[in-house]
């Protein structure tokens, strides 16, 4: 197999700028194939920018087509029901973050691929940008030593409220599944994740429309403990201007700090643990070390990486069950803010079912439904820094 | 009255840099008048230190000789109690920070300056720094609008187990009555509501004992919400090194942040609770102006101030009850920990004195006492940055 074909079910904000992707061959090795969107008024969109391209109105009819792999573009709480759809059509899958708006869903769809031995990759596009690759290859590797405090400061998520009068879905229980924590912060859960690893409890403190007159969080602040004690904090708001992107990783040998588009790394001999006992052996200086980037992370190199996969064996940059760790804190979150509690991770999956299927009941009776298409990557899902 | 006599009580290590400043005359028409400690080892160290000033081994003593006005500067339990005795003897005072351990007591302390008509003032030097000077200016002029949130990340009061095992008083409940919130970061409380304000409710993890071999706290995290919704982190250590001393404050109009002794204005028209609603007034920029300041508060603006209020009626910068806050603060950060509650500000005087006495029945038996004398003003007293 030299070229795999791609199907794109939903041709909203984001399927239509994947599908561009495609069609223009700007992937390696990989084409558009296919294109589904209930909405028969995308019809029109697609035939005109994607000519010759087959559009389904129904994703099964996709899936019959026998693409290669579907990207799943449809609003978040529908993501795991399709997914599960194509998986076992036979089918491979890039699902778009969040895998779905529960741990138990995307639980779910991850079983599913692996029941059906298919690939399932989750558009965690900024695992891509080398700031983030590079933060993670540090800590991994020991520069700072062992993880003791991590302090994220991610509120440059602006939004106004007419980005939520956008899409009847948007920011409502039953149409998004959440707010800022699901919809713009994911990506930053999961690279926080990624690089430190995951928080054993975290307690959190999700305010509902503070800003905007929506239904759901438009600010949160989590507090985190890691299972060796090390302690995490987390802020994110989309309704600071125009707000802030510090994320800073202390451990017992150094710090390492993304701001500006620059990472600094600071290192010092010997590890904090032996000078705390030991006063005469404290560090004369610290060493400092900055790294600028100039290249950013893409979703065009999620899906690269899932092609390499699929032709070549390549190790997926986001696994399918990666994916799950973001939805984990989220839902955490959730269970913490609207119970005042502490809670351990993972959480109770029925309990946050439970906790959603209440919210929802008193949810704007908006059902969730794809968005307008353009064929670009919007400027707001890049890292701002 | 030209010149101000000064009695300092208790020659440890601020008492004796106090001293010191006094004895040189480095302040003002303000000279030493008479030395205090119980401890008759210092003594010695005051005669040859201070030679021909009187030395007294009781404070009673002290104050019936007369001096205009006293610095004291025993271990934290004591002040209420001593700074009382003096004011009731009709003497003027100036305490070291905390004004006491507790609320309740710091309250009596600032009631009985009040009822015998005497100043009193309490050592916040940092608030003498004009960093924090122009920040609390430019807040309180309006620059950025109204507060959204503030963060601040004073984590580089960093200090080892020598440190704390360097005087038996030393971070325990019954000698000091608290840890880095009563001892390092008071300043960094007393500094973040004068400039923002007090906030109305408080959530707080301290952690005891979690980088040393201590009693009490040496890591606190604290989630604060003023008045109008506004959200503030204080993060404060003292087992990360190096540290990070980083102060963002938000506003609807614009965003205070000081860092690395800069501070920088960033500023925007108009107010985002316009353009939030109505996408079309988003500014085009942000206006950034940064102030770079060579000079540095200290100990010895706070002594002079304290002189000119005294002769010539000059406002106080750090009067007695504004010492109250930072104790409000830490106060209910100690209610919110251990009982994992919301507390609402000022905390119940009563409910903390039961639980510090609560603390202090299962603290080490170590009594309140001064530590040696050297006369310098330390290097970790220092604001770093």
């Amino acid at each position: 197999m030299n070229e795999l074909t791609f199907g794109v079910v939903s041709v909203g904000n984001i399927g239509s700028a994947h599908a561009a992707s495609l069609f223009a061959g700007k992937i390696d090795r990989s084409r558009l194939g296919f294109l589904c969107d209930s909405d028969p008024a995308k019809k029109a969109f697609c035939a005109e920018r994607f000519p010759g391209v087959p559009f389904f109105e129904d994703a099964e009819e996709l899936f019959a087509a026998r693409p290669d792999a579907v990207m799943i573009c449809v609003p978040h709480p529908l993501h795991a029901e399709l997914g599960i759809k194509a998986l076992e059509a036979g089918i491979n899958v890039i699902c778009e973050k969040p895998l779905d708006v529960s741990v138990k869903r995307a639980k779910a769809l991850c079983d599913a691929a692996e029941k059906n031995k298919k690939a399932l990759a989750v558009m965690l596009n900024q695992r891509t940008d080398p700031i983030f690759r590079k933060a993670r290859e540090l800590f991994l590797s020991g520069a700072i030593g062992e993880l003791k405090r991590s302090v994220w400061i991610i509120t440059n998520w602006y939004r106004t409220q007419e980005y939520y009068d956008s899409g009847s879905w948007r920011a409502t229980w039953n149409g998004e599944g959440g707010g800022v924590l699901l919809n713009q912060a994911p990506h930053n859960l999961d690279l926080w994740q990624w690089i430190c690893g995951m928080p054993a409890t975290l307690r959190a403190d999700c305010r509902i429309g503070r800003f905007h007159d929506i239904e759901v969080e438009d600010e949160a602040t989590l507090m985190c403990r890691w299972e060796n004690g090390a302690e995490g904090i987390f802020i994110t708001s989309t309704g600071d201007y125009p707000g802030t992107n510090r994320l800073e990783i202390t451990g017992t040998k150094g710090r390492i700090l993304l701001e500006h588009s620059r990472l600094t790394l600071e290192t010092f001999e010997p590890d904090e643990r032996v000078f705390r006992l030991d006063e005469s052996k404290k560090p004369r200086e610290t060493k400092k070390l900055e790294y600028t980037f100039e290249e950013k992370g893409s979703h065009k190199k999620i899906i690269a990486n899932f092609a390499a996969h699929l032709l070549d064996g390549e190790k997926l940059t986001a696994p399918g069950r990666d994916g799950l760790n973001q939805l984990v804190l989220s839902n955490a979150a959730y269970l913490s803010s609207f119970s005042g509690k502490e809670v351990s991770l993972p959480p109770d999956g029925d309990e946050f079912e439970k906790l959603l299927a209440e919210l929802q009941k008193n949810s704007a009776k908006k059902s969730a439904s794809s968005s307008a298409p353009d064929g670009e990557y919007r400027k707001r899902w890049q890292v701002n820094w």
